[in-house]
């Protein structure tokens, strides 16, 4: 770390400035009586600035970025209807493009029903689950095409590649934040009966990497049923190690349940530190409530917790977790009234 | 149709034979004042017949089946532990075989959450929605690999493979389902902002052919936001379409919100009729209660209901429906002690 915090901050579209302006004071807050001077630089990234400049992410911006300490990322992407916009664009381009560039391997999105947040589940137990979820492979990293496209003989294909190096370095990760853990127990997702070779590779690395962990535990549960027991039992969940896309649906699934990705905080992590990290709600931008202050920034002030925790402020980050409790402890989610900023502003008192 | 009505039945492992001999009794009764009698064929299948003999699914069986109208099928598969049996060796040298050698292109999964069973959701709202899953394509083609396994530079692919051809038959067989039923909505659940291609191809497939169903509206979720409202307003989905892996987990969340696979029937369809389709409960073999007669037999059951309409016998088929509806709204799930026999038997008795 530099002898200040400097940190990158992309609000980027829809919800995303109003949420970011909660999550900064937060974070200003959370840091005034750290050694390290506290440093924000804005960019101006997303569906919006692409309107304005056709830019995604400039060769410039990333190097820019990588000289921070870590990113604080609020969400983009146009709305569903704005025909303007290449659907997917912003998100493959920008949003994609930031997790691989800066190597963020671990997208960790921790699941958490705090007391006091009712959840459409009618019995959930005691959920208190993190998602290690692979951020750099697997479907994700653009490996498709298509043949004889607007034919009747058109044929598209997608490639989900898998590394003993991409996949090692994550389920690693996912043992050593279970044996911190008080269950210490990794539960790896995946459909190995049918995605034979990439199946076996998660399989035989976990079973590599669990022998150098003895106090943890782990299972296996194919997607399928993993979306069964995140029905009706959560609990049996610690930790879960997934590969990109399984990761992507069961962490939207682990948000519902938790009620809602509204508080759902999540990391893309370089654990390597050789880019900056960048962490961000698991919401999108939500364009159809954008600008009204109706949005929840609990998401996004969590995601400092866990971008402190990162930087090595470990004790700033409980700080921001507790203050968040209390204040969603205190709330009644039918009918809290408040306003996006009041929301932060309670944070921030909860934490003075 | 031939002048018997022909059916195969394959009970396969676990508690596949105990629920497959309700819904035999059951298809008796229901076709008992058919003109057309019902003969009976059982083929022995699955990890037990492969322990026995090392057949996953001969070439004569594989073609012994084609002489049949329908074919009913019970759960395959091994006892998780049992290191006897190579890991998906049966699920996809015979299961995914049959789908794919039977071109069984339609996956159809109806999700009703019936009156008097338990939703682990607290406020469910009214669920009756049917899955349209593709059956033949996607990453369930098979097509993958691996290079230098075993050492840290191993690489492991898997492909999904997307036709317009496949899409087509199988969106235009959603929007027809569709246009029967009441609210005539279809929602096409992918990940196009990341699978670029094969998510363009099913797109373009939904709107062109969208054009031919002027009474069937339409719209279109990322599979992630699908898990979310699967969760939190499941009752908002009429017809989902998609594709074969993504229908494997939302079917599987389906059951889990509709109280539980042991309710989940399926068909895997070949709408052209060029081989016999195949009908099956979603749940699999379940080794541990296995023998017990302690599974339910009532997604096996209803999924006769599924081959009698689909062998033209729709009369007989909406009686199971409701044989099984009024069994259900007599049940206290908690507290049922009946046998999977003495399910069959109330089910058989109320269809009397
Ligand atoms: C916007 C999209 C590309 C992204 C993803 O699929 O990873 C989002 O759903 C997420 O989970 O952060
Ligand atoms: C057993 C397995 C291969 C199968 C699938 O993935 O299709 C099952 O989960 C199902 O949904 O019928």
């Amino acid at each position: 770390m530099s002898e200040s915090l400097n940190i990158a901050v992309i609000p980027g579209d829809g919800i995303g400035p109003e949420v970011i302006a909660e999550a900064v004071k937060v974070l200003k807050k959370a840091t005034e009586q750290s050694d390290a001077p506290l440093v924000l630089t804005d960019y101006k990234l997303g569906a919006e600035h692409w309107l304005e400049t056709g830019e995604t992410l400039p060769e410039e911006t990333l190097e820019a970025l990588k000289t921070h300490d870590a990113i604080l990322f609020g969400a983009v992407g146009a709305a569903p209807g704005d025909t303007r916009i290449p659907s997917g664009l912003i998100e493959r381009e920008m949003l994609l493009k930031l997790r691989f560039s800066l190597d963020h391997f671990v997208n960790l999105r921790p699941a958490k029903l705090y007391p006091g947040v009712p959840s459409p589940l009618a019995a959930p137990g005691d959920v208190d689950f993190i998602v290690v979820r692979e951020g750099t492979e697997g479907p994700y990293v653009g490996n498709g095409g298509a043949l004889r496209v607007g034919t009747p003989h058109e044929i598209a294909t997608e490639v989900s590649v898998n590394t003993a190096y991409g996949v090692e370095r994550v389920v690693r990760d996912a043992f050593r934040r279970a044996n911190e853990r008080d269950r210490k127990h990794v539960t790896l997702v995946h459909k190995h009966n049918v995605l034979v070779y990439a199946g076996h590779l998660w399989r035989r690395t976990v079973e590599a990497v669990a022998a150098e962990f003895p106090n943890v535990t782990h299972d296996y549960l194919h997607v399928d049923a993993a979306t069964i027991f995140m029905t009706t039992n959560p609990s049996r969940f610690d930790v879960i190690v997934t590969d990109n896309l399984f990761g992507d649906i069961l962490t939207d699934q682990a948000g519902a349940i938790t009620g809602g990705i509204g508080l759902a905080a999540s990391g893309n992590i370089n654990m390597d530190r050789t880019a900056p990290s960048m962490f961000e709600p698991v919401h999108g931008s939500a364009p159809d409530i954008a600008g009204q202050q109706k949005a929840d920034p609990t998401a996004a002030i969590l995601s400092v917790a866990l971008l402190l925790d990162h930087v090595g402020l470990p004790k700033a980050a409980r700080r921001v977790e507790e203050a968040v409790e209390s204040d969603i402890a205190s709330r009644d989610e039918m009918t809290d009234p408040r306003t996006t900023a009041e929301i932060g502003d309670a944070i921030v008192a909860a934490l003075a």
